[in-house]
C-alpha cells in the first residue's frame, strides 16, 4: 500500500499573491519528483466549481451568511469525496488553494458567524481530516486590497470593506498562533525575491518531512 | 403588530400529485381571503433556485450524499431568511412545496444519511421554526413512479430505484406517526374527486384554526 500523501493548503486574504506563489511551490515540488494534485476551494470538482460561481457572483439580494457557510461546506464535501481523499490515499500530495481555515477567516472572522458552528460543520464534513501543512501568505490589508483592486472587476467577497478584511487577517493570524505546528507564515508584503526565498525554505521543509516519512 | 401567519408544508414522494393538489389548496385558501405566499423547496429565492438546478441536474460524477444534504440546507437557509420568515412575520401564510421533512425522507430515508446529522443541521438553520401544519400526500411507490415516469425526462432523484422511494415513503409515514399533531395524511392513490374532498376538509381545519387564533 502506498503511504498517504501530504495535504498542503495555502491560505491568505485578497491580493497576497496566492496564484504566483502557488505556482512557484508547485514547480519546485514537481521538480523534486513529487506526484501532486493542485486544486482549490471552493471548487476542484464540477459541482464545486458550480457552487463557487454561486458564491462569487455579485447578487441583488443579500446572501444569508448561513447559506453561504453551508454552500462552502457542500462544495468541500464533494471535493473531499471525489478528489482530495482518493488522491491522498493513492499517495499523491494535494496542494490546495484555500481550505477550512479560509472558512474560519471569511465566514467566522469576516461575517462573524459563530466559530463553534464552523467547528461543528468541519467535524461533520471532514471527520478527522486536517491539512498536514498550511502556508499563510500574510500582508497588511491595505497592501492586499490595492493589489486586488488593480486586477479589475471585484467578486462578491472582494467588494467587502476594509474592516471585513481586517477581521479575515486577524483570524488567520490567530489560527497560525493556535496551530503553530502545521502553520508557516510568510510575509507577503516583501519583494518577490524575498518571498520566493521564504518559499524555497518551505519546500525544503516539506521535502525533508517527506524524506523522513519515506526514507 | 400583525399576528404571525401559518406555515403549511406539503410533502410526498414522486408522482403523488403535489402540483395539482397544491393548486387546489391555494385556490381554496385564497378564496377564503387568506393572504398567502406559495413557494417551494429547494428553491423559492434566486439563489435557492440556482441550488435546486445543481441538485436536480443528472451528473456524470456521483454527488456525495453529504454535499447534497448541505446544498439542501443552504437553499433552505436563504429561503427562510429572505422569504419565509419575513412573510410569516408580516402575518402572511406560507404554503411550501416540501420542507425539512423531505430532507428526512430523501437524504435520511432514501440516501440513508444519519437522522442525527439532519437534526443537527435543522437546528442550526431553523432554530425553533417548524411547520404549523404538514399535509402528506401518500400513495404506494409503484403508483407514484408510473405517474412520474409518464411525465417524461427524469431528474437526478427521479432516476433512483424503487427501494429508494420505498425508504422515502416509509420515512414520511414514520414522521407522520411521530408528529401526528401537525400531520394530515391524504391517501393520494384515490380518485381526484376523493382527494379533493379530503383537501376540502384540510382547508376547513386550517381556516378554523386561523379563526380561533384571529377571532
Amino acid at each position: 500500500m502506498e503511504p498517504r500523501g501530504l495535504f498542503i493548503t495555502v491560505e491568505g486574504g485578497e491580493g497576497v499573491g496566492k496564484t504566483t506563489n502557488m505556482q512557484f511551490l508547485e514547480d519546485h515540488l514537481r521538480e523534486a519528483g513529487v506526484d501532486m494534485v493542485v486544486t482549490r476551494e471552493p471548487g476542484g470538482t464540477t459541482l464545486g466549481e458550480d457552487v463557487r460561481e454561486l458564491l462569487l457572483k455579485p447578487r441583488e439580494e443579500a446572501m444569508a451568511a448561513d447559506a453561504e457557510l453551508l454552500l462552502v461546506f457542500a462544495a468541500r464535501a464533494q471535493h473531499l469525496a471525489q478528489l482530495v481523499e482518493p488522491a491522498l490515499a493513492r499517495g499523491q500530495w494535494v496542494l490546495c488553494d484555500r481550505f477550512t481555515d479560509a472558512t474560519y477567516a471569511y465566514q467566522g472572522g469576516g461575517r462573524q458567524l459563530p466559530m463553534s458552528t464552523i467547528r461543528e460543520l468541519e467535524q461533520l464534513v471532514q471527520g478527522d481530516l486536517r491539512p498536514d501543512y498550511t502556508l499563510l501568505l500574510d500582508c497588511p490589508v491595505d497592501v492586499g486590497m490595492s493589489r486586488a483592486s488593480a486586477r479589475g472587476e471585484l467578486d462578491r467577497f472582494e467588494q467587502e470593506q476594509a474592516e471585513f478584511f481586517q477581521r479575515v487577517r486577524d483570524t488567520y493570524l490567530q489560527l497560525a498562533r493556535e496551530s503553530s505546528g502545521r502553520y508557516h507564515v510568510v510575509d507577503a508584503s516583501r519583494s518577490l525575491e524575498d518571498v520566493e526565498s521564504q518559499l524555497e525554505t518551505v519546500c525544503t521543509e516539506l521535502l525533508a518531512c517527506w524524506g523522513v516519512r519515506h526514507p
